[in-house]
């Protein structure tokens, strides 16, 4: 991954938007074919942080809420934008609480990703948390008024991922990411054989 | 996912940016908590499609650039803006053929995504292709000039995948599917077992 140069040639850059998530700019460029363009950039305030809570035996806690951007109902693992100053593990922390009221004993980084790379910078860091218990009420933002809890086994939420029912590219990767991981050995066996009930 | 209403209220909208790519919008919103707020929406014009091509004996093909929003080389496999009015699985055939030189003779879509629903509307499709041969040279944009190839076993690919070297989220949602499946049962015996060899 090392050693290789930007092949582009950046002549200017104008801002566009800017927002408390996201900025927008056009930079002016030269290709690596050599081709004089212009290319839109929207760089992330955030990083996006993603929680799949499991419990003992083998139940998910997921989240449902109408997605803005999106113009549709979506139901995902717990998420949302961490501060890039901050761990992303607090932040983790702090997204499953506000969003479900849940505390785990156990948590564990299983994935980073970019999301859209073409047009965006925005990471993603996804975490396996476990140990579960309620620490008290949900706490979530005035835009996460109209979200709705659900627990479902594993199983289900596989099913769900892979027939397209559940998009959300967080979600679906924190899914199969946990599955890879029961198959291969690296979960708490009592863990692995709930997830993988069902599940293969 | 039925039966559910947008709990949203749009009160205007502003066109702030546009491009072959992406339109920017910034709506003035009522939130479900009841809250006048501003929401930038990034819309995308084409959707993303992504090709996992994989030979009888496992091995994966590659390709890697520079990613000018990321300001970082990455491997992927190949993908790139499909039309929304085109079937996807034409764009994928197109994809994989200008980038690598490739085609194949069976196709099989694994995976639908939104990439990033808190902020855009990018949808994906990923397909699995099989049965390959090759075609000619790649024919590249001029965007893509400084492509690179690389063909690796499946178990490199799922590695440098959980190890956190590869990061695209269409890559790591191929990956992981293929890996499922092949452990589900879902591909054929010979094709699971390469896939599957030094993989868990």
């Amino acid at each position: 991954m090392t050693g290789r140069n930007n092949p582009w040639r950046t002549l200017g850059s104008r801002a566009v938007y800017d927002s408390p998530w996201i900025s927008v700019r056009e930079d002016a460029v030269v290709s690596p074919g050599g081709r004089d363009a212009r290319y839109g950039v929207v760089s992330f305030r955030n990083t996006a942080i993603g929680v799949l809570p499991v419990e003992d035996d083998g139940h998910v806690h997921l989240v449902g809420q109408w997605r803005y951007a999106l113009g549709a109902f979506s139901w995902e693992i717990p998420e949302g934008g961490g501060r890039k100053d901050s761990d992303p593990l607090d932040e983790a922390r702090r997204e499953l609480r506000e969003e479900t009221g849940l505390e785990a004993a156990h948590w564990r980084e299983i994935l980073r990703m970019h999301l859209s790379n073409s047009i965006t910078d925005e990471a993603a860091v996804i975490f396996l948390a476990t140990g579960l218990s309620h620490a008290g009420e949900p706490a979530r933002e005035h835009s996460e008024q109209d979200m709705e809890q659900a627990r479902i086994p594993f199983a289900d939420l596989l099913r769900r991922v892979t027939g397209g029912d559940i998009t959300d590219s967080l979600t679906v990767a924190a899914v199969l990411r946990t599955h890879q991981m029961a198959v291969k050995g690296e979960l708490e066996p009592g863990l692995a054989e709930a997830i993988l009930k069902g599940a293969r």
